[in-house]
């Protein structure tokens, strides 16, 4: 996927929204900067809850939020649970307000597009919106590292352990997760992160603790007693998400270790994320 | 329905090819003119057949069309039958090659909005877009006529009859005419040209013929029996259509006269065109 098929899906799908189309693709070509990337109907988890954001700027951390006067859409929480849910605390939403005249529409529009070019002229990290390279363990080989505000999500299990340092050549797909190839007390995990069958893991609205319940009581005693016995107690997360557009990916979501004083059979498996930031290594052939 | 609700549901339905929503709106707001007029998927006649193109500026006379490289869709017809075809003999369609890099799009984009200016500015007879004024009938009462210049239609058989000299409080609904109230020779005339049960009217391509049949053979040589004896041999023809955005219009297509010579059970009574512009007049009340 080139930038120009990625940008006209994401103008594409806005349609939630009387003026969702207007206000997303005139912010979008006005804008008229292919060095920044977006994202539409993006939804978000902060400390007072989840929401979703009708445009989103990942590397200036801008949310446009379209405002059509009448009461919010309330999100339906079964079918967001697959969805790709990135943390937004900290980060700024500018809101357009549809039921005034286009001509003040229009002037907004020109404010935000204003903002957003300072918030890129101000940012002396900021990077170039590369489709290629975000998506391609290489990148993360190279720097040496995966940090939250690397807003690092792969396509597949493949390209995700590859940045730990094995290269799979088949299509792998890893029940639950993958030992660590480098370091041995971590798994890379690719849980959902909802009810899915007889398990129930979730993660909290900052992000930062993991349930990892079985339902089945007597396969939640096997499945805590057996990892609690093992050596390996950190988990990197890649989350097994839904993208805006629809396909699969596994988000990064952090290193995480396990609780042992909070889990329990009600609890579940209790997971602590520890740090923001995992290494990555260079891969040897299978 | 205002201008801002007009262009986001204009910009909103384009869908039928991948990078449509870019190429559309990218024009539109690059152009950033709200004195114009633009319409998606508008079904056009030409002398050369009927086609769709991507997008239409009626005050320009120009569309443009998004070529994707393979094989043009094949429009099917009955599905087309009941839409809003304009006459666009002698308009100007530009092309948008989307297989090319986004940068390219980009540069022809701009080219294109330059033509639009060009010819905004050279035509000196532009009309600034009022959607309001285009459908209501006292721009043309006070005009004192209607050409097919206009690009003229209207969301009611009321509205429509009230532009030739009498307002009608109710919501009038005419099976398939209303005699002119001013000039007893002819027939307001709202006709679907295309099969619509036991009639198939049908325009030809130019549109300076169509052709009332019913194909019911008795009922047809009771109808034609019962015209030819008429004194209102002239028809005023505004044709029933669903827009591009789905409403049904009454749309003006010219004045017609009863050609008995072609007429017969076969051809049906025969309609041609023998003036593309009609006076209007001030109405009285009911």
């Amino acid at each position: 996927m080139d930038k120009l098929e990625y940008i006209s899906r994401q103008l594409a799908k806005a349609e939630s929204k009387k003026y969702e189309h207007y206000v997303i693709s005139r912010i979008w070509h006005l804008l008229d900067d292919t060095s920044l990337k977006f994202v539409t109907q993006q939804y978000v988890s902060r400390p007072e809850g989840r929401a979703m954001t009708d445009m989103y700027f990942p590397q200036v951390k801008l949310h446009i939020e379209i405002d059509e006067g009448f009461h919010k859409k309330q999100i339906q929480q079964d079918k967001v649970r697959e969805l790709d849910i990135i943390n937004a605390t900290g980060h700024e939403i500018l809101r357009v307000d549809v039921t005034k005249p286009i001509d003040d529409i229009n002037y907004r529009i020109a404010d935000i597009i204003q903002v957003i070019k300072d918030k890129k002229a101000q940012n002396k990290d900021f990077k170039h919106w590369d489709i290629v390279a975000e998506q391609n363990p290489m990148t993360y080989i190279e720097k040496g590292y995966i940090t939250l505000e690397d807003d690092c999500a792969f396509r597949t299990m493949v390209d995700t352990v590859c940045c730990f340092g094995r290269k799979y050549n088949e299509k792998g797909i890893w029940r639950g997760g993958v030992k660590h190839p480098k370091e041995s007390d971590k798994i890379i995990w690719f849980p959902k992160l909802y009810k899915n069958g007889q398990w129930n893991n979730s993660i909290s609205n900052d992000e930062t603790i993991i349930h990892e319940i079985n339902e089945d009581l007597d396969e939640a005693k096997k499945h805590i007693t057996h990892t609690l016995t093992q050596s390996n107690i950190r988990r990197i997360v890649f989350a097994r998400v839904k993208s805006p557009l629809g396909d699969i990916m596994y988000r990064y979501k952090g290193q995480y270790f396990l609780d042992t004083q909070s889990t329990s059979i009600e609890n579940g498996l209790v997971w602590r994320r520890e740090s923001e930031k995992v290494n990555t290594y260079k891969f040897t052939e299978n």
